[in-house]
């Protein structure tokens, strides 16, 4: 079938949660929604290849816009066939927008209306990042959703700049639209807006009323606590149109994959994973486990016996402590790919819950959720009086 | 077919120089010689799975008695079924004796007649480590082949210490013979003695005395010139038993691949293909290439068109300069594969030219040929009047 453009299909939507299972169409195949898609920033997921990544399932691949705009630029993938034919992932791919790097090369980053100016942590020369270029360099990576240039607010600064900083996205998303021209990407707004629920809804629904084939809810998971996140998403997904997909960036536990899910989130991605798997860490439906803990030493088992993923299939604990404990990289890669299975195999299980008219709540093991989680809170309605319009 | 325990078997000779192919029947199935076998010293070869040197050609890998003996321990792999279930390899393994360490790691240890104490590396114990201790750890780590403890004297040492070592490597193989317990495990004896042609033809000639299922020639490849390992080389091997297998210890560039089966080697391994792989220098028909130099930055060939690995077969040097350049894990998984089939690759050409009697120096392209190579100085018969008796 030709593709005809970025579209997103509703399959089924829960009944008992504002979870949904869908499918977003890109030029690249479909997304099965909802989806944890693994972090290649560099153009590369830590340590995995192409191959292993779609033998994990996984549908859709990150990478980096402000990353590689400096290194390797985009001049470069583009000559070489844009991102896909670069780093040979055949599948859709999301490149980010550089937005995330607002914040976190902060100190190496000036904000103005025009754009934002990076001194460049690789040779320290000044660059300017704006909107429009943003889209440019993602149009030149050829990625099948490329996202607006937003302002990703630090956590603990001040209503002032929170404010300022979602009103200057609202309109940074204005000119990305303006400035798209890659027929057939997906281009995503970023919705901002701090953990104030008032404004959080009334930047959501300021972006509603943009063309995005897509929606992202930013700023979460920067710090804050659970008990803040769940009503700013909310907040968000009260004033987003629901024809849509919504993604969660840069959100990766377990335990919050799942609620992400129930409160309607379709897409999410984190690096941790393969983060946590460099360092040792191993996802578990029992809560997270630390490979190099001297009681993993003797473990005949693999990380999860029920577990289909190539680790466990093959190797126990006992050897993967050894692995980390002699700073060996396969425990790296052998951890990594477990983790990453774990995070596709649960939103997989989600989807197809949802499909069946089974989810519930319960499908989250007691452990996996968070103690500052406030159990049976449910789903704070009051910001959906903001809707879009 | 039942395992009869260890046994050469040779199945073709080159009639032009003193190459062989053949099988060495291990309880793990053959090993099809020659053959190139990677290092795994912790039990894991750097970086990379089982399955995947499976997949890439070889035959049997290698691990360290000394580093597992310290690190986790030969109970906890014996515990847990043995080397081949701890580290999930099928194929044939190969246990060093240690006898490398009390060279590289000359500096923590002493040796005296009884064995040698380390002062372990890790927690700076004492630990001694005899000819006894040596066979003991490996039949608990159940090798298929382990090797007789040695001392591998230093390049630049003098005469008297060369010699030293070389008889009390002769006594401790004998030692070790006696000491010898695991059924079905082949024990090779290691033939020493510097690069003084006498010596090394009288020490081969005392260790053909002794029923080894194999012999090894080491002390050679640890500093000097290629116009000397050879001639020692050629010393050892006239005066080994022609139907026992022969291991040239710690060889592994393309070059020492090709002149090494020329003169009648059967089994190799070194750890140079992941070790050069993991900073970016990929084997190649023309010699080495440096992924990291700026010209391979624009490459969109694979490093060699001809190369079946797994990374030829998918990624441009381009885009492994952009994985080196960023420090990314995968580029060193990428490059180490590479290396590795490489090498498989190129004594299984030998291997198969010399089964159809079509072996012949030709097959080496002269740029894999190093400097200090004297050309056409064919194989130095002078010393082989030592014969076995």
């Amino acid at each position: 079938m030709a593709f005809s453009g970025p579209a997103f299909e509703i399959l089924a939507e829960s009944t008992g949660s504002r979870a949904r299972a869908g499918l977003f169409h890109t030029a690249h195949g479909p997304i099965r929604t909802p989806a944890f898609m693994p972090v290649g920033t560099n153009a590369a997921v830590r340590g995995l290849t192409p191959s292993e990544l779609e033998s994990l399932g996984a549908d859709c691949v990150l990478a980096n816009t402000y990353h590689l705009w400096l290194r390797p630029g985009e001049e470069l993938i583009q000559r070489a066939g844009g991102l896909h034919a670069f780093m040979r992932w055949n599948g859709p791919m999301l490149t980010d927008s550089g937005g995330f790097q607002i914040l976190s090369l902060r100190h190496f980053c000036h904000v103005e209306e025009a754009g934002a100016t990076f001194r460049s942590h690789l040779d320290e020369t000044e660059r300017l990042l704006t909107p429009e270029a943003a889209m440019d360099v993602q149009a030149a990576l050829g990625s099948d959703i490329a996202m607006a240039l937003d302002i990703c607010p630090p956590y603990d600064c001040g209503l002032v700049e929170v404010e300022r900083s979602t009103q200057r996205t609202l309109r940074w998303a204005e000119r990305s639209l303006a400035a798209r021209h890659a027929p057939g990407q997906a281009v995503f707004g970023i919705a901002q807006g701090g953990t104030g629920l008032a404004l959080r809804a009334e930047a959501a629904a300021a972006l509603a009323r943009l063309p995005f084939d897509g929606f992202a809810i930013g700023g979460l998971s920067v710090g804050e606590r659970r008990t803040e996140t769940w009503p700013a998403l909310d907040a968000s997904i009260d004033n987003l149109p629901a024809d849509r997909p919504r993604y969660l960036m840069g959100v990766g536990a377990p335990e919050d994959l799942f609620e992400g899910i129930r409160r309607g989130v379709d897409l999410f991605d984190c690096v941790l994973p393969t983060r946590l798997g460099r360092t040792g860490v191993a996802f578990t439906s029992h809560g997270p486990l630390d490979l190099r803990r001297p009681a993993a030493r003797l473990t005949d088992e693999p990380i999860e016996e029920c577990c289909d993923c190539p680790t466990c299939q093959r190797f126990s604990v006992g050897y993967l402590h050894h692995l980390f404990r002699g700073g060996e990289e396969l425990g790296m890669r052998l951890a990594s790919l477990h983790n990453v299975r774990f995070l596709v195999r649960l939103v997989c299980n989600a989807r197809e819950a949802i499909l069946g008219a089974e989810f519930d709540s319960e499908l989250l093991p007691s452990s996996l959720r968070r103690e500052d989680e406030e159990e049976g809170a449910g789903r704070p309605r009051q910001v959906s009086a903001v809707a879009a319009t």
